[in-house]
């Protein structure tokens, strides 16, 4: 089947693409002589985001928004924002991270999260961890704990822990348990439910006329096309320019119990990486959508590093289409669901001043191959968060076409 | 502290570089107008291998070599072949994967295994694994179930599957339990016993002084520099040119419960890629050491990329010291810890006959930056397997240092 790219939006309107230009007022966190400096964009999922359920999902980006801007004007780093925006997306019912997480086949929440510092490039990650109701804070406590060197005895500390051992370790670094009863909602069970029926009744029709074969081909009822993909994910850049990425994810309806997906894969849920001699850009990515496509096109690390080249807009949406969508390490797919937000940044040449007091250019990108994707964003400067909810336009084939869209940001010189 | 590269033999003699002119018998199990083909490479762990024991790790290297062999010989694909080697390895209780693993810090044996075929570029995964002999079985099944397609219902099957879930879906799928005991060793216990001794005592004396923050800046007693590092793994080039890589662990000795290391790291323990329009060469790695170094530079995966570069030697070369010994990603290391085996082989241009009848060129090379790295290396068309001890030259230092060394070899035409 031939796969056409179908851009919904190249390029949006102006109003749009500079969302702030430093003439916010001063939030009253900030010390006076500092203004509050940076950026964040969020993301509740790749996948299917109903009419109906719109305002859900714009709400919690716009809260999750609003926590990582209020970390950043108290001058958190990006990675303390980062994981700030996670927590309110993870404490929302409607996203599938954390509270209110797919149920897998058992009928147990097991979730995936990782976390990335783009100043030390040291990553954190959790996998199908139970009873902890913020996956993201074990993640952050993994690569906080790695950034203080050896344990005893030179022992190395762990970047990835899973199932009861990351369970245990996070208790035992003062993460509260929570019974997994009080994860589950009315809206997950009865998913759960519905999706155990439609199994039962796949597999009934299937031993019945022992069509085995066919069934593994077939490509009806994809779990993936129903909105079970929400993994939910968020980028930041803070006043010093450092950038940082998290991800998180309750994985997909009735998987298998132990299934880790892209959100605890190194390279593939989230990435966050500072400038440096090698790259002029400090680029943060965090992806979304069907974790074994994500996974084995290592899609946020691909993601980072294409848009180190000059035009970020075109080096993404080639990377969703040859990397993604026609990438080589999905030729037997042929549904490819995935999304990702991005954010570039470098300082601003002009005025020539010390570089640290430069003004910040930040570049923000999101694409998706799902029917939809809710994002939002917002600068330390705004007074409050923009949530759009991006569609592949109308005809086009989810899992065959994409998505991009994006915006610029200026962010002005911290001692303007 | 200036890093230093030791080159332990660029080149080794012409007599190694060539191991096989295709003139060796044909075996019994091929039919009669089709010799054996194929190519395998293993080894038994990057770290410290005594005097004492080289004789255990060559023997076990090259009992591995020859089940790849046997398997190459029955007509069986790079897939089978290498996952025979790695079962080999797995069961020695010498090597640090399968049987006689090293234990957490709880006293269990939880391990970590992954397998790619670089025809499909499918992949297979297993984490902290409790209570299964042969974790490279459990991968490969994955890898296996995978190529099948969806499961019922459109759900998509899983590629990476830990503790628990990963026991429960292997028992599911015909694999036998082994109880864990069984797999612990003699050796394995009273390094156990060892271990918590030291740390129990390097806790007191840091609580007694309250030197935490020095303690963790210290890289004394280091659990890395004591032998306790030996993944194994394996790549392999079948009689059809298509290539696999395969690599197993217990992991480091003492780590926190839940631990996952490299090995099952997609893109970090093992990669494997035919060659297709974009590589000239078809590739495959295996990667052993400390699995938190190995995961965050994605070592399997760089190595497989550069060495896509004309001369593979000095590619590998300048890929371990600037992407692993020199990383951005492990600038806060003094110490890094590691060994990568690699395959890379291609069609000979002549004679011009049929494109699958020509010869097949393997270069298979080996680097560590760990004291030592033990391997074994075999063509189907050979008696029997070499093996040799790879050590870092006098005076270089462990984790700043590295050594090289490798061969060449050409596989006759199979119609010869």
């Amino acid at each position: 089947m031939e796969k056409i790219i179908q851009e919904a939006d190249v390029r949006l309107p102006s109003t749009f693409l500079r969302i702030s230009d430093g003439s916010a007022e001063t939030p009253k966190e900030q010390p006076r002589d500092r203004k509050a400096m940076g950026f964040v964009l969020v993301h509740a999922g790749a996948g299917y985001h109903s009419e109906s359920k719109a305002k859900e999902y714009k709400h919690v980006c716009k809260k999750a928004c609003q926590r990582a801007v209020e970390k950043l004007n108290a001058g958190a780093p990006a990675v303390e924002a980062v994981t700030a925006a996670l927590v309110e997306l993870e404490d929302s019912p409607f996203t599938n991270a954390g509270m209110g997480s797919n149920l897998n086949l058992s009928g147990e929440i097991e979730c995936d999260a990782s976390i990335m510092d783009g100043k030390s490039l040291q990553y954190g990650a959790v996998g199908a961890l139970s009873g902890i109701k913020n996956p993201v804070l074990v993640a952050s406590r993994l690569l906080s704990e790695a950034l203080k060197g050896k344990l005893s005895a030179g022992r190395v500390p762990p970047c990835f822990l899973v199932g009861r051992g990351a369970y245990h370790w996070a208790v035992g670094h003062g993460i509260p348990p929570c019974p997994s009863d009080k994860m589950a909602t009315k809206f997950s069970l009865s998913a759960y439910k519905r999706n155990r029926r439609k199994i039962e009744l796949a597999e009934k029709v299937e031993s019945d006329y022992v069509q085995v074969k066919k069934r593994r081909q077939s490509s009806e009822n994809q779990e993936n096309g129903s909105g079970s993909l929400d993994t939910v994910g968020a980028v930041v850049v803070d006043q010093e320019g450092n950038v940082a990425a998290a991800v998180s994810s309750g994985g997909l309806a009735m998987k298998h119990p132990g299934r880790v997906g892209q959100a605890a894969h190194y390279g593939c849920g989230c990435w966050a990486e500072n400038a440096c001699n090698l790259n002029p850009y400090s680029t943060a990515v965090s992806t979304s959508g069907c974790g074994e496509h994500l996974i084995r096109t290592m899609l946020a690390r691909e993601c980072s590093a294409s848009v180190q080249s000059e035009d970020a807009h075109q080096s993404l949406l080639d990377t969703m289409q040859n990397k993604f969508i026609s990438s080589p390490f999905l030729a037997s797919e042929d549904c490819v669901l995935g999304g990702v937000i991005v954010l570039r940044c470098c300082r601003c040449a002009d005025p020539p001043s010390s570089p640290d007091l430069r003004a910040l250019l930040v570049e923000f990108l999101w694409s998706h191959t799902t029917e939809s994707m809710c994002v939002g964003y917002m600068s330390a400067q705004d007074g409050k968060a923009k949530t759009h909810i991006s569609r592949l336009p109308p005809g086009a084939v989810a899992g065959q076409s994409l998505a991009i869209e994006g915006g610029v940001c200026r962010l002005g010189n911290p001692m303007d």
